[in-house]
């Protein structure tokens, strides 16, 4: 089974993949996480107050699915993915999209302050299409900045917010010369986003000046 | 050929992989470079003063060799590959490693100051292994530091190759972190290799004072 989780993509390190998970009733969810793999070990940590870690909380499932769209990771990271992006195998939800997916049974090992650490075991792998892709540092960049822009709500001062707003100026530059159209258009995607929550952060700033 | 080229993994934008090529008689060379793809047309910048440029301006053929070997893109930095990395395909190099290679008909369409530009056409193209493989911000790190790095000879204050090297720190953590095995190994090889350079450089600066 290791072989194949190899396979499927998952190899040494931390590899960014989609997670797909539910509750016991109600609607699929996905979002960005990392799967450590050490040896033949596989973890996860989940953080507290997120849809994935409530959903494996009741069902110990979680499926992650391995992508290089860049959309996925955007799309993910400031809401829930359509009900059409997401197929079922035996009844749980995986990415219809994704080039492979390990269905894991989760277990807690840890709980910390922030986060709760899980041991994987592969239940099922689905390997449904290999591609051969260059490096794209564009791809790269999205996935960082995605990466900075999970970060934001946990930012206190505006210096700080202005200071990620300009890191993501430099990812953005390296995607329009580097990237694909997927790329683009993920990046572009992500500024807008921030870029209406600063706003709305700007309008909370304001109505709470007017109030002083 | 379009497809297959697509297929080999260069992708719309830029693809990072490692071009091999060689004079009309002298041993192969392997260096890394960026191969434009838009629309259906390729185009690759060499720069002045490199091996690869030198030799396609002899032969008008360079391989892009698809790699997510790390080791590769950092070796080729400073030195050339071993007799050993090439096969040959009707006599020219290509990487024995590679996931898939393009060899490509080069044809010059700009002389630029530091560069030449120049148009490729897809004369063959081997597609020897698709995996899958999971995004992994180690190995994304590597080729970030390895780019940084191969701006280290245009640097010309101290106080920017101190930047680099503290930048170099910040990838060097993503790829402890997150990287695998071969992502560890590439990037300690190109600390060292930065520091070897950058004591020689302290010494010829030391020597120099002695001097003046």
């Amino acid at each position: 089974m290791d072989n194949l989780v190899e396979e499927a993509g998952l190899r040494e390190g931390i590899s960014e993949v989609i997670a797909t998970t539910q509750p016991l009733s109600g609607t699929p969810n996905a979002a960005p996480v990392g799967i450590l793999s050490r040896g033949s070990e596989y973890r996860v940590r989940l953080y507290r107050g997120s849809k994935t870690l409530s959903n494996v909380r009741e069902t110990m499932r979680l499926a992650a699915n391995v992508t290089r769209d860049p959309m996925f990771f955007v799309r993910t990271l400031f809401g829930n993915l359509s009900p059409g992006d997401f197929s079922l195998f035996h009844g749980f939800p995986v990415l219809k999209e994704a080039n492979s997916w390990v269905l894991f049974r989760c277990r807690l090992v840890y709980e910390g302050t922030d986060s709760l650490l899980f041991l994987l075991s592969p239940l099922a792998v689905a390997i449904i299409r290999a591609r051969i892709y260059a490096i794209n540092r564009g791809l790269n960049a999205v996935i960082e900045a995605a990466i900075l822009a999970s970060r934001y709500n946990i930012m206190k001062s505006n210096r700080e917010r202005e200071q990620m707003m300009r890191k993501m100026g430099d990812y953005a530059e390296i995607v329009e010369r580097c990237g694909g159209r997927r790329e683009k258009e993920a990046i572009r995607l992500l500024i807008d986003e921030l870029q209406k929550r600063a706003n709305q952060n700007r309008m909370v700033s304001k109505n709470l000046s007017m109030l002083l």
